[in-house]
């Protein structure tokens, strides 16, 4: 089956080179823009070589005419800006798949949210999130993710176009708790990262266990299930943002904790603000993401507000 | 307030000196053991020099004299016969605190059923379980820790009673739950070495999500708190079991895949007989802990045991 894919940064070349094999594929970039311009030029990015398969496209309404299926993947801050431009071509009854985490910073809106105020025709909508990594997969090291949306037999029938022996996708049932799961996972890794920093590296323990706990209590008071938090989205990305050396939030926080230069700004940084919103709209209290707002946003230093996160009074585990 | 800590290694030489800050400190170990011999001639293990205020006992009925509140950490299988031995003593009335995880292999019993079980006197009996190493804690890391127990007013005097800046006691209220939360941890640390010898560390984070998962499902069946599986004795415990290279229960997974000979003998195996036993008892699919007892009881190679776990075919994240 064709298939569409908007966005031709590294997650985007992987999925539209290994969807190839199995038909024709479209990827579109921004004219002018480095990733695709490179891409243009050679046909090979930092981490792959295109397949021929791959039709490389500038012009979008082309892109979005070959497919029925359309997978986007650009940053999360511009993807309202985006939403508006598709606005301009006839993709009534399209499917659009998400591969992307966050949320927008200035409303706190999931990017699900933010695609359905956009847009002005009927569209399919997804969002495909978890812990895989184009370099792994590249390697042929297999990964689990998850595929969700408000639609059981549209999320259902993704899966079964994309599922392969390397990419194992799982049936989403709650697309709040992924979408918030998805993106608060980086907030997790800015702080895991000020832990490393500080040398408080076995407190990754505990950040996991009650990280997780307090964007369960945010997804259930958003209607989704609290059970989201712990599944793939979320706590299943932990491996790779917490723990991996190579994960821009991890290294960013650690940045910050040693007072060093990062150059990099990572995704969790908007995300945490967006959280933080997200908290107070609906009663939650949030440590952690306060935690780490504290840090980022109010110039609190990472010690002092370690202290007053981890050093509260003895409490019951579970006491919300 | 005084306190007698019973088994001399690790741990419990290490909470006899923290504690001997607060009050005299009376310390076990078995007459001719390594431990206690080592700590007798030198007052000096591999890890601390025990304080002036620790005094080292080798009678039984001495040691269980001297406090009402009696640590107990001694290895998970030996606690019957152990149990069985304190009978010849007066403790009717005494506060026993278990600082050790397992689960009885040949009954899948949990350590405060034996105690309660092979005890012959009315006893307080509470469990103290969690994210901490001896290690981080004498280089003055803190971290967070739970105590747990059948009686609420208990729990809370305990916790009370060792409450530190270093040692941050949390409250737990489902002592199913944490004792089987605190004992499958180290099966899923093994099932992390295990995907660490055959370079599939990346799907540790699948792990993490499926892992807590599962055990999740044993606690809810077991008549627990299903979220004590996410929660400090368990998913709290993970960086420590599955990322950590000191985890001997991740070496030993890890030494397996390899086809290396590994001579410390991991508590995750006893525990991981000990869990499918309870699976079956309670009618509970445990896919990762029968995964890892088809690796180490019946030989099966780990790839193959691997490819039935994770290539199976797309189904919904939390179909139970």
């Amino acid at each position: 089956m064709n298939c569409t894919v908007l966005g031709c940064g590294r997650w985007g070349s992987f999925l539209a080179s290994f969807h190839s094999r199995r038909g024709r594929v479209v990827l579109w970039g921004r004219s002018g823009s480095r990733s695709f311009e490179t891409l243009r030029e050679s046909r090979k990015n930092d981490y792959l070589t295109l397949p021929e398969a791959v039709v490389l496209e500038e012009d979008l309404g082309r892109a979005l005419a070959a497919s029925e299926t359309v997978i986007i993947s650009i940053s999360a801050q511009q993807l309202r800006g985006f939403a508006a431009r598709l606005n301009g071509h006839p993709i009534a009854g399209k499917t659009f798949i998400l591969c992307m985490k966050g949320l927008e910073e200035e409303t706190g809106k999931r990017l699900t949210q933010v695609m359905r105020e956009s847009l002005t025709q009927p569209v399919g909508l997804a969002v495909w999130v978890g812990p895989g990594h184009v370099q792994d997969f590249l390697a042929g090291v297999p990964n689990c993710m998850v595929v969700d949306s408000d639609d059981r037999a549209l999320t259902r029938r993704i899966v079964e176009q994309f599922q392969s022996e390397l990419l194992r996708l799982y049936i989403g049932t709650d697309l709040i708790g992924t979408e918030i799961g998805a993106a608060a996972k980086n907030v997790m890794g800015i702080a895991a990262g000020l832990l490393d920093g500080k040398g408080l590296s076995s407190l990754k323990g505990a950040l996991m266990a009650r990280g997780a706990r307090e964007i369960a209590r945010l997804i259930r008071a958003m209607g989704g299930n609290e059970l989201s938090a712990y599944g793939l989205c979320h706590l299943g990305d932990y491996e790779a943002t917490l723990f991996s050396p190579h994960s821009h939030n991890r290294r960013f926080g650690e940045a910050v904790a040693r007072g060093e230069q990062y150059t990099l700004l990572a995704e969790g940084v908007p995300t945490t603000q967006a959280l933080v919103r997200l908290g107070e709209a609906h009663g939650v209290e949030l440590p952690i993401c306060e935690t780490v707002y504290a840090i980022l946003y109010r110039g609190v230093p990472a010690e002092e507000a370690f202290q007053r996160l981890f050093f509260r009074s003895a409490k019951e585990e579970f006491y919300v």
